[in-house]
């Protein structure tokens, strides 16, 4: 139970468990074939409102979200060295 | 513990609820200020492998996700619509 979070990763997990569930029951009370879910975090990352919140986009052939995004090149070596950073941290 | 879903829609809520605070976990040990959290569903969506996965993405200045995104014109009215459809499916 929090009142207020800015950023996805300043969000309790017990309320984060909330969310998809619930994003799962919408996308079935909408049944749309095609979604997209969202969340922004940071104005940099298209994020408007101050306030951790989840887009579920119904898309269509003309209407929803457009995507650009060029994943950056990486080689095994790298991914191994990031997943050992990422599993020290925790 | 499900073995396969395409969409998000499909997927048991006690799956579905480990799936945010892990990518908080993500989050944090990257230490990105800016980032996206992408779920795409169907391939009108963009999404590419029919499995159910979630992108984190970071965001720096040139580099991530960009977004194009015209959300469709609505009333008050409509959306009261919408919100009566959807609390009568659940």
């Amino acid at each position: 139970v929090v009142d207020h979070a800015e950023f996805l990763h300043q969000v309790p997990d017990e309320a984060l468990q909330e969310v998809l569930p619930a994003a799962k029951k919408i996308a079935l009370a909408l049944d749309c074939k095609d979604y997209n879910l969202l969340q922004n975090n940071g104005k940099l990352a298209h994020q408007a409102v101050g306030h951790v919140h989840f887009h579920l986009i119904p898309k269509l052939e003309d209407q929803g979200l457009h995507i650009k995004w060029q994943p950056l090149q990486t080689t095994s070596q790298q991914l191994e060295q990031l997943y050992k950073k990422l599993l020290s941290k925790q």
